[in-house]
């Protein structure tokens, strides 16, 4: 079945920014179909620092466990990606697979396990056949390069359901030297936590300790983990940052401005990434932000904006450019939040549908149904409570997303 | 658009029992277009106990917080029901209309406005012009009858995209005189903690104390909140159970016996009406049984069984017949409930897929992708861990369903 491109494909892409001390390759070993690549190696020029975010499943793939067990070391030499199986719910046979693999790259490339990570995205509980993959890794280290055309290739071979590869770039405004590439995956069993996305971003500046990691985790809470497709969260995924190890004293973040700088141009990136996600949503028509104000807190917040961006009426609703806002309402209430009817306020964009729970559907219809017709949609929601606040992206429910999952394996 | 009659609707309609000291009339007040009937007046000859469960929403219509200001009081005169407007989310203006209307019905029939139970279903937040209902009042209660053709006429008019009307009856064993009749509606909207349907359960056996009210609620838990169509919940819903008035000591229920055998036919009844409303599942195409053994406890085997039902990856893998299984074991990890992977077993009807972890889905591929072409469906979850257990019905995802949702309103 032949899945038609996002209408939210970007026209041009981003060459990734000149970032030394990492290398790439891509093969096709035989996990996709269609000689399509399937395998991606990453490869750094010496031990980098590395966090990691992870799925929170309880059926987690065996990359998940295997990265999770290393993570404390926050060392990283290696990354090896596949597409076409996940390795999820395998047994011991599973993990035998991944052992495998981790060991042969370790004595191939001289490194330590412990700095060896793995990323597989594909069908659930198919034994992954590793043979398929070791019989690449030499092949693989042979041709590591760190050109454009292999990265933007790598973000080709890491796709499933994906209609584009997705990329970003960025670079600090204070110094021009430091810049972040970033790579990602994901277009379905997409919800927050972690679901069915591969992020990886590197950047070649210099830094350690809690408050980067803080940071990290602080910025995956407000950019991966408030995208959602479906409301399903997937088995494998997950979102690594690297700081690509080199002695260029330049390149150091050592004072407040620097860290201040390089934040802001990290979150713009994982944001980018993470809206690419949510764009390429299987069968989306529609880009959706959803913003709720004025809740108990922060938490009730984003729980209300995702009832809202999960709830298959709210999302058909949006596909059919159809003005039924009576559906936040009844998502906004089955979270059994702390709400008062007669203080919430609603706009679709700018224009307004009800001001301290009072309607102004019928006097603004005709230009609501008109702005409903856009390809991208603004909900805000005010519920004048308290003080909490959250912003989520999501995608509309088309007849599309259902072909694509109802012959996703054949 | 014109909805196709769902295939699972029932060929014959079994005749509503004879069950004295109660009436019913319906008519068309205008809510609905096409002059169809969307008014239901539900008459009791002497005040009647009656036990309700209603919508957990935050956001629920004006009929649910009336009822559940007087449901204490566990008597009941009459019944309201329209169709075509929920009453919900309109402030101080749709709560006069409740008030209005109710006021009338109270001085037209003599009894306690404590005693007049309201039920709406329909748009959300469209002010309702209670003039239509009152305007019509008089003619109700002038056309009360107590006929099957009126029953099910009424069983017609409380549908919104219900494709089918939903009765039954059910006759005791051990006194043929006792009986219970029983009418829903609902087909979107559906999840548990009363979503939108609409319940009434009308039972000649005379009964009082709190051992029915708890029996009520246990069944309430195992049947109507066992179901699942989109994961969303209304603001409006309600199932309702009484006992008519009447002296006939041998309609009382005066020893355990009696009373085991009354549970008994109450409970079939409760699931078979919550059962046509997942059949009548907004375009299902298949009728789907998840049943959850061996969780920690019932709760959590709920949840798993309804984080199955709602997923739309599985909702939508069994629309296509695809035995894609790695989908329900993301739907069991999503809930963090616990578990150990080995000890997981999974079948479809019969058909082994996982047998203590182990897969066994090569082995019988072809016999598994036949049954999945059946129209109703059996997964059955064994997670090995303790004794808790669930049971849930739901339905698939067709692109039937986002065609209703994207212009239900229109």
């Amino acid at each position: 079945m032949p899945i038609k491109l996002s209408p939210f494909a970007p026209k041009d892409v981003k060459k990734f920014f000149k970032l030394d001390g990492i290398k790439v390759s891509i093969a096709h070993c035989g996990l996709k179909k269609n000689k399509k690549e399937d395998l991606v190696l990453i490869k750094f020029d010496q031990p980098s620092l590395i966090y990691g975010a992870f799925t929170l499943s309880k059926t987690p793939g065996e990359p998940i466990i295997w990265n999770k067990s290393i993570i404390d070391y926050e060392k990283v030499s290696a990354i090896l990606i596949n597409s076409g199986n996940a390795n999820v719910f395998n047994g011991e046979a599973g993990r035998n697979s991944l052992r495998k693999i981790v060991k042969r790259l370790s004595d191939d490339l001289c490194v330590s396990q412990n700095e060896i990570y793995i990323a597989s995205t594909g069908v659930i509980g198919e034994l992954l056949d590793h043979n398929k993959i070791i019989r690449k890794i030499p092949y693989l280290i042979k041709n590591l390069k760190n050109d454009h055309s292999t990265w933007f290739g790598a973000a080709n071979a890491i796709r499933t359901t994906d209609t584009y590869a997705k990329t970003h770039s960025e670079k600090s405004k204070s110094n021009r030297q430091i810049v972040i590439n970033g790579l990602a995956k994901g277009s379905g069993m997409i919800s927050p936590n972690m679901a069915t996305m591969l992020g990886f971003i590197f950047t070649n500046a210099q830094f350690s300790g809690l408050a980067y990691k803080k940071k990290f985790f602080e910025l995956i809470n407000k950019t991966f983990n408030c995208i959602s497709v479906d409301g399903d969260t997937s088995t494998s995924d997950m979102v690594l940052l690297i700081s690509v190890k080199n002695e260029d004293k330049h390149l150091k973040i050592d004072n407040s401005k620097k860290q201040k700088d390089f934040f802001k141009i990290l979150e713009t990136l994982m944001m980018k990434l993470s809206q690419y996600i949510v764009k390429d949503g299987e069968g989306a028509s529609k880009f959706i932000m959803i913003s709720v104000k004025g809740a108990k807190d922060d938490l009730e917040a984003k729980k209300i904006a995702m009832s809202i961006g999960n709830s298959p009426l709210f999302k058909t609703a949006m596909a059919g450019s159809d003005s039924n806002w009576g559906r936040i309402i009844m998502a906004i209430g089955k979270t059994y939040a702390k709400i008062e009817p007669q203080r919430i306020s609603l706009r679709f964009g700018n224009f307004l549908i009800l001001k301290n729970g009072k309607s102004f559907f019928k006097k603004n219809f005709s230009s609501i149904n008109r702005y409903l017709k856009k390809s991208e949609i603004e909900i805000n929601v005010e519920l004048g409570i308290a003080e909490g606040s959250a912003k989520i992206w999501t995608c509309d429910f088309t007849k599309e997303y259902i072909s694509i999952n109802s012959d996703y394996r054949s």
